[in-house]
Parts: structure tokens; C-alpha cells; sequence
């Protein structure tokens, strides 16, 4: 028996979100149907980030333990000739045996993308969401720079969540402009549901002008949800960067 | 009546390139048919680049004549509320009763993205093609400057072309390397048929060693299509910028 890490990338247009579902497809259900089929084993795959339908991945991690005599290097090649275009593994390696991804400490990255403009871009719309008002980027950066560190984001988790704590920290959120693109760069210790796309809805707020910069310090002390902006759409979305540390 | 000029931003991946078609969806067939319900009239369109299957604009003109008491500037917010969401008008104004995109001098943009690396990425798939082989970028650039200038590209042209001259402009060609993308940047008073994913291959086959730089020199000099490289796929290219001049 060895345990193998899956590095999977995935355009999320099309699913049901990560985590298996008794309606709809899922990132979960596709990867454990086609290494079933390779490997001629029931495989059942532990992820490490459950994203939601519609978010993007370019390196979400996944494990699972075989009886295959194939090289675990090997497995990313054979997989990516069975499975759908908008899934694709970017890398297998063999692991320790007690390796689970939730379970150890890590760094995840994820970048939300906006597009603001008077119409929309076609070849952008998957994978941002579409503004028309302009953003004052220096207003986000200056609101960002009052989430760093460790806090409670109770105002920036859904409230279906079923978290222990609300707290986390973040180490670092970059904002960066280009034309007509702005991305929202944040990366942390772990994050709440819908955590990224309720701190993106507050900065875009900002950036919009509609309350000062220095008013999130309020927002995050209040540990009221009310007082947040809104979660922005799923398909701006993308975990970008997965570390274990 | 009055003549109003469209540029049009499109997704290339669901379509039968630009140009009305028997059978299959193409960008012109969608301009006519929602122009005709929105201002009530039959409205047929005048295309400026007519792309292939599968390509992609960021700009693509096109204008027509109506009678209609819309103000000009107002059509594109009409006409996006009727456009699927990979078709976007981004902008529409009244121009000269004489103006015609195909007449005017211009110069447009192209851009051919390639991903190099071992494996796809599904967030790229659609406005990208995949390559396994790395790519020696200073190669493709010796060789990109032999083709700028005014040349008989008839070995960068698909044989079934029907245009009168093979000669052309390329007023500049720009690659770009930023991680894994590639993107070469091609700007010309006209282009052949093909003649940018023809270019595309050639300057692949460049990056991988394939043949010197200097052998470009030959290709052109040949006026022999077997010469030159082969087509890349069309979704990984993109009109993505047109100025009449």
C-alpha cells in the first residue's frame, strides 16, 4: 500500500464544487470514478480544500492509498488520458503514509479576479467577475493592510458555517492592477466559507467609495456579517497556491 | 439612416468563426439576427476581420446602416441585454455613410498564446495552445524579426487562400514570456489566411530546435508553404487589437 498526493488543477465552470454530492458532478466524484477505472481498486480520494461549485484551482491537493504497482509519478500522466479537459493533474507523488492534507499545516493562496470596464470581456467572464464601476485600488490596499495578521473574521464567514473558531490569520493580501484587471491576492492559514469572497465583496466597497478604507477595522471588530459587503461570485474565484509548511 | 460602427468582443470556442454559414453558429449570424429584433429592421452587418473557427476578439469591427432613431451610442447597452455572454459589444458609434472596415487602412493585432509545460492547465484550455516541449524565447525573437517589414508571405498562407497578393506588411512582432505563457504578438496591415498560426508554428518549431532562426530567412524566400511550419489551433489566438489608420 502507498499514499499518493495529487496536485489537481481545474476550471470549476462546470461543477458542483469539490466535495461529492448525491446530485451533480464534482471534482471529488470525477477524480475517485477515473482512479477507480485506472487503478482497478475502489479509490476514494481525501481533499484538501472542499472549493464551491463554480471556484477555480490551479493546485488543489488530494490523497489517496493504492495497491498499484504503477510508479506514483507515473499515475499523472495515465489519469489526465481519462479524465475531462477542464480537470487535469499537475503532478503525483508518493507520500508518507500518515500524510493527510486538512491535517497538516499549510499556506494557501487565493487570487479573486475583477474586471472592471463598460462591458464585460468575453474571453475574461469565466474567470472573473465583471464591474462596471471604476475601483480606487489604494483605498483596497489601505483596508487590506487592517486584515493582515491573526483576528477573528466572524464578519467575513457565511453564517451556514460550521467552523469552531472564526479565527485565522492571514499573512498577506496583495492587491494588483493591469488595464483593465484587478486581482485580489490573499493568502492565510486556512480560510471560513466564502471567507475570500466576502473580503473581496468588503474591498470592492471600498474601492468603490462607499465607505472609508479604515471603516473595515469596525467591520472586523463587530464579528457581525451584517456589517461586511457581499460575497462576490464564485467564477472570480481560483485557489492559485497550496504549500505545506 | 446612418451607418454605426460596432467593435465586437467575442469567445471564439462556441462558434463557426465570423462569417455567416449554412450550417453553424456563427458571430455575423448572431449580430444580424438580435440587431434585426432589437431596432426592427434588416440589419446585416460588414465584418472587418473575418476569423476562423475558434478564434477569439477583443475588437473586431463591424458596422451596418439603419434608420432607426436610437441614438448610436446606445445600441451596445441594447444589444449586450440580447447577446449571449461570449459575445460582448464594447462600444458603438455613428461613422461616415462611406466608411467600410475592409476598405479603410488599419493595422491590427494579433496574439498567439502558447502554455508550455508537462501538463495543461484547465483555466488556460480555451485562449491557449498546450505545449510540452520548453520554448528557447530568444530563438523564436532571431527569427520573428527576419519576417517584420514588407515580404511575399505566400509560405506562411494556407494553399486554399484566395487572395490576389501575397504580400504583406508586419510592422512588428513582440514575444512575451511571463511563467509558463508564451504569447507572440503579431502586428500587420493585413494577414493571409492562416498566416499568424502559420507564423505561430513556424516560430514554435524555431523555439524547440528544431532549425536556426536564420532558416526563416529561407522559408520566406521559398514562397513554399511545405516549408514553413505547421497551423497552430485557433483557440489560442486573438484578435486583440485594430486601428484604421
Amino acid at each position: 500500500m502507498m499514499r499518493v498526493k495529487l496536485i489537481v488543477a481545474y476550471d470549476g465552470t462546470a461543477y458542483h464544487g469539490w466535495q461529492l454530492q448525491k446530485n451533480g458532478n464534482t471534482i471529488e466524484a470525477e477524480l475517485n470514478k477515473h482512479l477507480s477505472a485506472l487503478l482497478e481498486e475502489d479509490i476514494q480520494v481525501i481533499g484538501a480544500s472542499r472549493t464551491d461549485a463554480g471556484v477555480h484551482a490551479h493546485c488543489n491537493v488530494a490523497v489517496f492509498d493504492t495497491v498499484t504497482r504503477m510508479p506514483a509519478e507515473k499515475i499523472s500522466y495515465a489519469l489526465n488520458q481519462r479524465l475531462p479537459e477542464d480537470i487535469r493533474i499537475q503532478s503525483s507523488r508518493r507520500v508518507a503514509d500518515d500524510f493527510h492534507p486538512r491535517k497538516c499545516k499549510s499556506i494557501k493562496t487565493y487570487e479573486y479576479r475583477i474586471w472592471c470596464g463598460e462591458f464585460p470581456m468575453p474571453t475574461e467572464r469565466l474567470y472573473s467577475y465583471f464591474m462596471y464601476t471604476p475601483l480606487r485600488v489604494e483605498w483596497m490596499r489601505e483596508a487590506a493592510a487592517y486584515l493582515e495578521g491573526k483576528h477573528d473574521f466572524a464578519s467575513f464567514c457565511s453564517v451556514d458555517s460550521q467552523a469552531e473558531s472564526t479565527v485565522r490569520t492571514i499573512y498577506g493580501i496583495e492587491i494588483l492592477e493591469e488595464k483593465n484587471m484587478v486581482r485580489i491576492r490573499i493568502s492565510g492559514n486556512g480560510f471560513l466559507y466564502n471567507m475570500v469572497r466576502i473580503i473581496a465583496g468588503t474591498l470592492v466597497e471600498i474601492g468603490k467609495g462607499k465607505y472609508p478604507p479604515e471603516r473595515i477595522a469596525d467591520i472586523l471588530e463587530s464579528c457581525d456579517r451584517q456589517k461586511a459587503g457581499p460575497t462576490l461570485p464564485a467564477r472570480g474565484l481560483t485557489l492559485v497556491q497550496y504549500d505545506f509548511i
